[in-house]
């Protein structure tokens, strides 16, 4: 397949997991009825609370929140993309920030585990890694709509993690996010349109937006990236989504006429 | 020194290298006079001509070019970056695609030769490998003005370059182009405000612009960018030159409530 629909969600995940479950699968059902195959949710979509509970709200990945969404994508036949949820694992006392992809048939594909923890002081005080283990592993996975490369929102800071996933041969390049809003406004459209450019790669950003608690605001902007750099559909600040056609005809056309990625001479 | 006043210079260099040289001369001698201390001219300023002539075109870094910028740096008493020349030396059979920083007394620092060379068919023929030879060395420049890392316009969409440049510490990235005109509309800010981002740099990005032959018309819009993204100072598309005052201690401001380049965990 070379063409189909995606969609990059957009909510605003509160400290209430059967609210965001709700609103999730509300969202997921919506994009699939206008004809998405694969549905990104964002980062920490089941939960965002206090982050001295994070802990006691981890679940395995068979526990009920992905369990829910693997059901959910068997029923509607859409391929998923949980942004991200806190993995209880038994090689780590904190549990992980990680993405899972779920196939259109409810199986859930190797998981990415956030590398780069969120530790800075940029309007609001963050220290992700008092809480949260890092993982290590760049991710890519081959489906039938492309080889999809794995991140979490303050990955996009890293090019070298894109550079191992365009590497592994990546088409379609995943950054569900939670950005705060100052650095949004700052840095998040640039970032994700110089990750598409470099790399050569369809982006999709699924994105937390609004205000989860006193402290902690986030920036919204949704948006999917062709290889070009050009936005072809974004989210402003409200609940909804993203949706655009991802054309990998279009991919490797672009590829072809600036053969970037062949020119390659530093690692 | 922390604060000084840095120019990026706009021009548009045709086949004539005299005429290309008393532009140079005058665009540095006005930026001198608005108080700049560091001047950087664009890719290819002594010469833009036909490709085919490229080796005829070469000079030896103790070349009449070169040479007239080294005493006009001293005579001014300020920094010169010759954003690129092209460079005949006896390792190469064809030139090198040069950048060489000439300090406030005239001297010439280390040369940093062109790794990326720009073979591609966006919007214009390309094939720069046809006619120069690649450099190797990642090279950044110790000055009482701060740590400098170079680079040549094509280089910018290779992120790993910029990541061994931040690594040996570069403060400032200098981006000298010619960059054409089609992809400069699609790509030249985003990704000169990503190098600065992702390496918290200050970064200075002299351009060419306008029509150099039928076939060759580059974008302009040099600027300069500061470690948090914002473009400070920019040109349109006449000659010019985007002022600024770089500030250092910026730099150590925005290291510290972001430290993203302690946070990298992959090579």
């Amino acid at each position: 397949m070379t063409t189909f629909k995606l969609a990059a969600l957009q909510m605003t995940s509160l400290a209430d997991k059967n609210a965001n479950l709700q609103t999730a699968t509300r969202l997921v059902t919506q994009a699939a009825q206008q004809g998405a195959l694969w549905v990104g949710l964002p980062e920490n979509c089941f939960w965002m609370g206090p982050p001295q509970q994070t802990s006691n709200m981890a679940e395995t990945l068979e526990g009920p929140s992905v369990s829910a969404m693997a059901n959910l994508a068997k029923r509607l036949g859409v391929g998923i993309l949980v942004g991200s949820f806190l993995e209880k694992h038994e090689s780590s006392e904190k549990p992980y920030n990680s993405s899972v992809l779920l196939s259109p048939q409810g199986e859930c594909l190797p998981v990415y585990r956030k590398i780069h923890l969120f530790d800075a002081e940029t309007g609001e005080h963050h220290h992700e890694s008092a809480n949260i283990s890092p993982g290590n592993s760049p991710t890519c996975i081959h489906t039938p709509a492309g080889i999809m490369g794995l991140s979490i929102c303050y990955d996009v800071r890293f090019p070298e993690l894109y550079r191992q996933l365009s590497s592994q041969g990546a088409q379609l390049l995943w950054v569900p996010a939670a950005f705060t809003w100052e650095t949004g406004c700052a840095h998040w459209e640039i970032l994700l349109r110089a990750r598409a450019i470099e790399n050569l790669c369809w982006l999709a950003a699924p994105a937390q937006t609004g205000q989860h608690s006193p402290n902690r605001k986030t920036f919204g902007h949704a948006m999917v990236v062709d290889p070009w750099g050009k936005v072809v559909a974004r989210c402003e600040e409200a609940e909804g989504m993203a949706l655009a056609t991802i054309d990998l005809q279009l991919l490797a056309e672009i590829r072809s006429r600036l053969p970037a990625l062949q020119h390659r001479r530093l690692k």
